[in-house]
């Protein structure tokens, strides 16, 4: 049987055109002297170009009790800048000149890395190389621009989380599910950290993690590779690297009693039920996450998943679900669901109705034609990707920076054809089983409306 | 009203002869150059004595990441010492010299420090001084005693933490009530971390931390306080003092969410109910702390206590209850209460039983009369805690370790006096309001037996 099954799910592969063959990006890459990494993805539909610059540096790998300080100097990135060769800015001055080209900008800052980009007409790419090759060493600002942009990002901090019960909800879960770990720690920072950040200390840090070689370069659009790689030769190429220790975190204890966490909160009109698993990224386990991901797909993956069906059409305990998982992760992954239950009085329900689903997939294992479909469904999603601007640099940015290989990106769509059913049976066994108590537990979190006179 | 209650309160008091006005302990305290404190209490009954020593280091001061130090610390001080003028010791032979004096010695971490104790004949003073004043510079032990004592110390945790599920749940609601903050590590450190220390971070630690000028000598017992000051001056005075920094460690997020931790085990015979608070220690403030312990004993002190009465004696909802408060804590401190449920059916009657003894608190306040027999109840102990040998020893150790004064300790009787039924209410109302979901809520714990099945 198993083997009639492997068989039927070759023939529906190879039915798909020769795509499975192919690379999904056709990327270019180089490496500077320096250490930089540069990749290349041509795209000649329209004039214009993406250039992002991915740093190896994140949340996670910042010092205990400075929280916030890998965004704040995402902030700070923008508040100006000196340079001999690549010449300086005035705080803002970066982007007014981008927007002045027709162009835009922006930043994130997760918590394995920080990534900075300018979406622009192609002839403008030496500009904005240049310009952003300055900032990688040359950052400079004044002790008051500090002092006020601190101000700025509490501010951000007070509306974004402090402001909303989902947030810290998801800051006190995450603090659970990573006990020990840098990822309890949030992106923006703990207000009293971000309150007691010292210049010095920002600038120690940025001095620490912004270099050649921690960084990878990534352009997309209407370029030739060769004239990137020259142009870069020329920008980045002139910033020295810097000494750079391997990234070493700790660990979380192992821990097996199952926490809740529960808000009651005014703002609050309907309950969420939310539950994250810590699983395997794709840097630590290449396969587990390929099939993390199929997973992912047939129980989360939109209105035919799953577990919408069994909750949402069929039992009805439900109103939305959905789930989630990104490999990308330089230390463990997470998989999390949310739910809007039907009512309060139907959390447990659907609680049970979750673990019923996992329960079914270890024990009966999916069928052969969720198994091929969602692959191929996987599979046309990547080659719909090629056809954006920012896609590719994005998806090689991320998956590159917690380091996954130019290999692995390209030749993902076969290796996503290589999970088995066993393998989903498996991998749900190992990680999300509901009956097996004395592994890692998830975490679960439930949002009410505040009940009115008192709490509980 | 609250005037009559005051003076009644006062007469009754001043009933109490004058003990209250008196020293508790009439301890004697001089420093040594190098920054040693020393505190005797003399108590002529019998021939012997108690020499502690106490170091302001525990695991709260250990590396993130190096978890376990303090205590493999603790283990290493036995292991050998050399001193050119204090003399050297093999493994094992300064246990070995107490006890063949008819003697025993011992030692024990916390979160804010370690102490290490000879009770012995007062003839043996000066040999114990000179040995303990020798490793307080010179433990030496060489690399294979390092890595058996490892062993050892792997295999006490595993008996008394991995195989045992209360250790496994206090682990765990410690982590979660002190999130980011170092009190979430526990004393004997993680598995995974004691085994990644390496020698030279224990003795990095260890020449960091154990200094004259980080400790608190303290004997008591048939000795004299000027023969005890002129034998520490001959021995500890001649360690140098070492640069120590001010113990800054930091602080947890404010967390708003309720969490509840849960642990089904077949080691687990009958439910348990846990609940720990952060409230204040006496090092934070003198005042509340003083308050929190008559609280604890009005509410949770023994048979006659408020929640023993309401919870084992009237509802029938429990077989036992206890609540303890410890002041002595260098952050904050936390009060604890455990419950033994009289079935698992109970446990939601527990939590409501607890809340509503803390509303009637808030509310109604306690009587005159809960107030001033608590008072003397507690005056009445401290007297008695002079009689004893090791009593005096450990109260004035950690609490002048964890920053109170000798004058607060001699002073207690009096202080503790001074509490309020208004001041019970208050410090009831802000940091045990069942009824104020937006402050740091206590964390909530249960054990349960398996359940034949699966979980849950």
């Amino acid at each position: 049987m198993k083997q009639f099954i492997l068989i039927i799910i070759a023939v529906i592969l190879c039915s798909a055109p020769s795509m499975a063959m192919d690379k999904v990006f056709n990327a270019k890459s180089y490496m500077l002297d320096n250490g930089l990494q540069i990749v290349v993805v041509e795209n000649h539909r329209a004039p214009v170009i993406t250039h992002m610059i991915w740093y190896r540096v994140g949340a996670a790998d910042e010092p205990r009790g400075q929280s916030g300080i890998a965004h704040f100097l995402e902030h700070l990135m923008f508040k100006g800048q000196k340079h001999a060769v690549l010449g300086d800015l005035e705080a803002g001055e970066f982007s007014k000149i981008v927007r002045s080209l027709g162009g835009n900008d922006n930043a994130f800052t997760s918590q394995d890395f920080t990534a900075y980009f300018q979406s622009i007409s192609n002839k403008h790419l030496e500009r904005v190389m240049k310009m952003e090759a300055g900032r990688m060493r040359g950052m400079f600002i004044p002790q008051e621009g500090f002092v006020s942009e601190k101000k700025v990002i509490q501010e951000e901090r007070r509306q974004r989380t402090d402001n909303d019960p989902r947030a810290q909800m998801s800051e006190q879960m995450r603090e659970a599910l990573f006990p020990n770990h840098p990822y309890s720690i949030p992106i923006i920072g703990w207000m009293h950290e971000i309150e007691g950040l010292k210049y010095q200390e920002v600038m120690d840090f940025y001095h620490k993690y912004y270099a050649p070689n921690n960084a990878v370069l990534i352009v997309s659009g209407d370029v030739s590779a060769d004239q990137v790689f020259e142009i870069a030769k020329r920008t980045y190429g002139i910033i020295e690297r810097s000494d750079m220790l391997e990234r070493s975190w700790i660990k979380s204890p192992p821990f097996i009693a199952k926490t809740a966490i529960s808000l009651e909160h005014p703002t609050i009109k309907e309950p969420v039920f939310r539950r994250s698993y810590r699983v395997p990224s794709a840097n630590q386990s290449k396969q587990e996450s390929l099939i993390l991901e199929v997973l992912e797909d047939i129980i989360g993956g939109g209105s035919t998943s799953r577990l919408y069906k069994s909750l949402v059409v069929e039992q009805k305990i439900a109103t939305n679900i959905s789930l989630s998982y990104n490999s990308a992760a330089w230390d463990d992954a997470t998989l999390s669901i949310a739910v809007n239950p039907a009512s309060k009085e139907k959390i447990a329900d659907v609680k049970a109705a979750i673990d019923n689903e996992l329960r079914k997939i270890i024990n009966d294992g999916i069928s052969v034609k969720e198994l091929s479909e969602s692959i191929m469904r996987m599979q046309n999603n990547a080659i719909y990707a090629r056809d954006s601007l920012t896609g590719p640099a994005m998806i090689i940015g991320y998956s590159l920076i917690t380091g996954s290989s130019l290999d692995d990106i390209e030749h993902w769509p076969q290796q996503i054809e290589s999970v088995t059913i066993e393998q989903i049976q498996e991998v749900t066994r190992k990680y999300l089983n509901p009956d097996v108590p004395y592994k890692t537990p998830p975490i679960d979190g439930v949002l009410l409306p505040k009940a009115t006179g008192g709490n509980e």
